[in-house]
């Protein structure tokens, strides 16, 4: 018998069930008995709560296209970072022997950062310990910050969401001939590509959104109030894109700083980026602003997945099989452009060491002088991402997913 | 010459330009020479700021099919309410004048309640004056609580919005082994329809939103949380859709009340409905609440507009028209369900000054007794009015909508 088993970690994206689909679709063409499916990644598979993959694609011809187009995690999740095997090896022995009795030949690890060091560690005890079991992970992030690989699966279906409903929101915005102002929170603490995205909402009539904040710069509040003013002399609407993650010059998150300088501010819990600028510059502005939080749809919009991200994601969970038939651990697979003009990529690989626990953050010429937009570098970089629309199944006025009642049965 | 011209006015939602297109496209059909728009509703029609949308038929053959799905409000909006003709008549002089100038033969007001008062006004005063000129208005708003009409254009496809949302979000909150609550606030200050149809997210395999609650009844904050607990006992994601406009057992909304009695709480101006109920289950229960904000996307997101809802938008604008041929005035066109099993309607008109001011509230039997969920009469009701999907036409994979140019180069 040859099995593999593979999880899926860390936050959902509209992309990972993509990669899933591509690992098994895969995996069955290249003889694996049986596809395992750990349940809540890593805490799953120390709890043996492991579903048969195999099975589903015998009791459903339409699985994998399903899989494919269904949002959020398949196998469900889990947050625990895996100890150094070295400091503690019983957890490590306690997978060994699960893996043993379910004969593993490959283990797929699909997610972000923490998982890539998931992946790494266990490729690393698996190798000192001289075991023949294979690790290979499939990256995936919405907030695109992972090394060595041109993006991240998940990342151009959450920009393709951020720009639509930027666009249509620009078209909202539009309508009352007075002074208005919204902002628009987006996802990202550490890294800007998703806030950046915000940019392909224009169009050579649309110039929405007007002003760009991402946390690679420092956010200067004086800066901002000024650059909103006289963009108000000219026009009555101004949308502003924010990153959730914008520092003052100080380096203190706006929401945080915002909040020890103002009293009447109010609680933490209640203010991201977002409704402090909205306090910001509705009091240097004198009157009413909005802002949106466009929270969690930006990473489970699947209705508005990009294909090509759908299907980049399905290519490398397809790779990492590849890499595990030619003997490969240890690896985590990547996307390589080749062609920037014409857009053409290549899955390849990289050490999963080099990519766990570091951050792909946007270069300065990326952005603007004044940190207050984008270039055309990132423009050209983000426009191919978001390419191409998913058929998606509806019924009766709603998209259908496969059920996860697998997930909500497990009650801890 | 036989011209006509029409505004849209109030909030925007994903169908008002599909009556626009429907009266455009009928009223070129009818023979008027000239049909104008005037921008930013009647204020724009009052300093003359007119556009001529023959014009624009003649430029571009696809106008009409752009217009059905580009969103918000082509024409722009405003906010004004017109003063008692009777009392304030200089306003009407100068419509008048205006009218006779551009031999206006049919007046046609797209919007919601305060639209119709509108409307009202305007077709009592050409009455009372003798002028022929007829004035026709054609409902809108995603709240659905105008009277005399089944359901009203926009709130089909706010209500698609809403339900995939929630679809969406319950894949994402489920795929933690952990308790958790995820609260989406839901548009709808006085009436529950759009956050009813919260309700059709759910499969025979998805049962989320688990608790729903309506403006219609009195919040129970001990009530919510009891429920909570209770659910809790048998999974661990709880998903709860709550209108914007929910009040406690003293009738006050909840965000006030809950400001008042506790001071940590935080400012006003912060806190909706969602924020409100994240803070108090929050104290409740003990762990971490998440609120999400459908937000404006609710209105906007014509990429995900229900076809059904277009096309009545459509219809309502065209049967205006007719009625203007069939020389009536003073009416708002209506939507009559002539057949709930086999989902049909047709067109009918309504006195206007029968809808304006009145609000239709979700009846007590579409609401289940402990108020914490709808009937199998709102789901009866609700569910054909979100079915088919609109063919979006995506460039670089992005949806395309018409310029709206004529809205921001007007300064105030």
């Amino acid at each position: 018998m040859k099995n593999c088993i593979v999880i899926q970690s860390g936050g959902p994206t509209a992309a990972i069930n993509a990669s899933l689909a591509g690992v098994i679709k895969r995996a069955s063409e290249a003889g694996y008995d049986h596809i395992y499916g750990g349940i809540n990644g890593i805490v799953g598979v120390l709890s043996q709560k492991v579903m048969d993959l195999t099975e589903k694609m015998a009791e459903d011809p339409d699985f994998i296209e399903k899989l494919y187009r269904t949002p959020a995690m398949y196998l469900g999740s889990c947050r625990l970072r895996l100890p150094d095997p070295n400091v503690e090896p019983a957890i490590y022995d306690a997978l060994y022997s699960h893996f043993k009795r379910l004969d593993i030949d490959t283990f797929f690890g699909i997610g972000g950062n923490d998982s890539m060091d998931t992946v790494m560690k266990l490729a690393s005890y698996f190798k000192k310990k001289g075991s023949s079991i294979k690790v290979i992970g499939v990256p995936k992030t919405i907030d695109n910050d992972l090394l060595y690989t041109d993006h991240t699966p998940g990342f151009g279906s959450a920009a393709k969401y951020v720009a639509t409903t930027i666009r249509e929101m620009a078209y909202d915005t539009m309508i009352y001939p007075v002074k208005s102002i919204t902002i628009a929170e987006i996802m990202g603490r550490d890294s800007g590509w998703l806030t950046a995205a915000s940019a392909l909402a224009r169009t050579k009539d649309l110039n929405a959104p007007q002003l760009i904040y991402l946390p690679e710069v420092l956010f200067s509040v004086k800066e901002c109030i000024e650059d909103t003013k006289m963009l108000l002399k000219n026009r009555n609407s101004v949308l502003i894109a924010v990153s959730e993650g914008i520092r003052d010059t100080d380096g203190d998150y706006i929401s945080a700083s915002a909040l020890e300088k103002d009293d009447k501010f109010g609680h933490a819990q209640l203010s991201g980026a977002g409704k402090a600028l909205e306090h910001i510059l509705g009091q240097a502005l004198g009157f009413k602003i909005r802002s949106v939080e466009l929270n969690i749809p930006q990473r489970c919009a699947t209705h508005l997945a990009s294909k090509t991200d759908l299907d980049e994601a399905f290519g490398l969970g397809s790779a990492a099989v590849c890499l595990a038939e030619e003997g490969k651990t240890g690896l985590m697979t990547t996307i390589q452009r080749d062609d920037s003009e014409n857009y053409h990529v290549t899955y390849g690989s990289v050490p999963v060491y080099e990519v766990a626990n570091g951050v792909k953050k946007v270069p300065r010429d990326f952005i603007n002088e004044r940190g207050n937009d984008v270039t055309e570098k990132m423009i050209d970089y983000l426009k191919p991402l978001i390419k191409g629309e998913v058929d998606m199944s509806y019924n009766d006025g709603l998209p259908e997913f496969l059920p996860v009642g697998h997930l909500t049965s497990t009650i801890d």
